[in-house]
């Protein structure tokens, strides 16, 4: 079989992943963008992953940078979501930013408050792969929320939170 | 402050992922491991990549076969999950295997009856990072179940079943 695009972003729509907001600050400048393509990658040294697409506004922002922060969504945070995912050009960075409160922790990238995790980041390595770069990241600095929230995922292209206390 | 490797982890158990189990075939042997290290990198080709313990002997076999196949879990298979995640030393690859019913796609790797999605992929790259090895896979054939079912999400070190017919 040949495997469309169509197929495989049908099939990846089965990966349920958590949501995240991807923020940067430095001379460059501050952007943001929602992203689920983030995973651990080693715990030795402390070391995640982001996959951002080479020609949006915000992978070139974090690239030109070098620093980033992951902030892992909380189920209450869907419209922080919806309006980083939104383009540059529609939606600039001071009205995105503007719809949360933000602190800084190491790097200077904010860090949202309310996340259930926030990993402050320090580019390590850039491997562009097609339309991607795949972005390898030292964690300098970390902040977790104080009570474990329900977390945001985005599943079968919905939103879905997880962990309710409710659960089973 | 200092990031300490159980930071790290303590973090990452925030950062909800969907379960998969990463199966191979091939001349040095047929194995399989649970994995949520897994997330999409570009459409074009298709490709995604999966981040492997360098020492696991899946991890190895992986390698040296050149084929992988992602099978993404249904919340029902939970059962599968755990015993994948069991070192090969305690249970052997043949027992494993016993526990499900597998197919082959193209490449030869197990593939799922029952997975919400499987990805049968041939080795494009490899990245080495500290404990592990990132796999770069390009996606030759897909299996989709017939219907969405509810997908199996690790959070806060507990699973999790998301996109239920009764889910708001």
């Amino acid at each position: 079989m040949t495997v469309t695009r169509q197929d495989f972003r049908d099939a990846m729509a089965r990966l349920g992943a958590a949501v995240n907001i991807i923020t940067t600050d430095g001379s460059a400048g501050r952007g943001g963008v929602t992203a689920s393509a983030v995973c651990s990658v080693t715990d030795d040294p402390p070391t995640l992953l982001v996959c951002i697409n080479r020609e949006s506004s915000s992978g070139v922002l974090i690239k030109a940078n070098g620093v980033l922060c992951v902030n892992v969504l909380a189920s209450g945070q869907r419209d922080l979501s919806d309006i980083f995912a939104r383009p540059s050009k529609e939606v600039g960075a001071e009205q995105k930013f503007a719809a949360g409160r933000w602190a800084v922790l190491e790097t200077g990238a904010p860090a949202l408050d309310g996340a259930v995790a926030a990993f402050d980041c320090r580019i390590a390595d850039i491997v562009e792969k097609g339309t991607h770069s795949v972005i390898f990241a030292s964690v300098v600095a970390i902040r977790l929320s104080v009570s474990a929230q329900p977390g945001l995922i985005y599943y079968s292209r919905g939103y879905h939170g997880v962990g309710q206390p409710t659960e089973s």
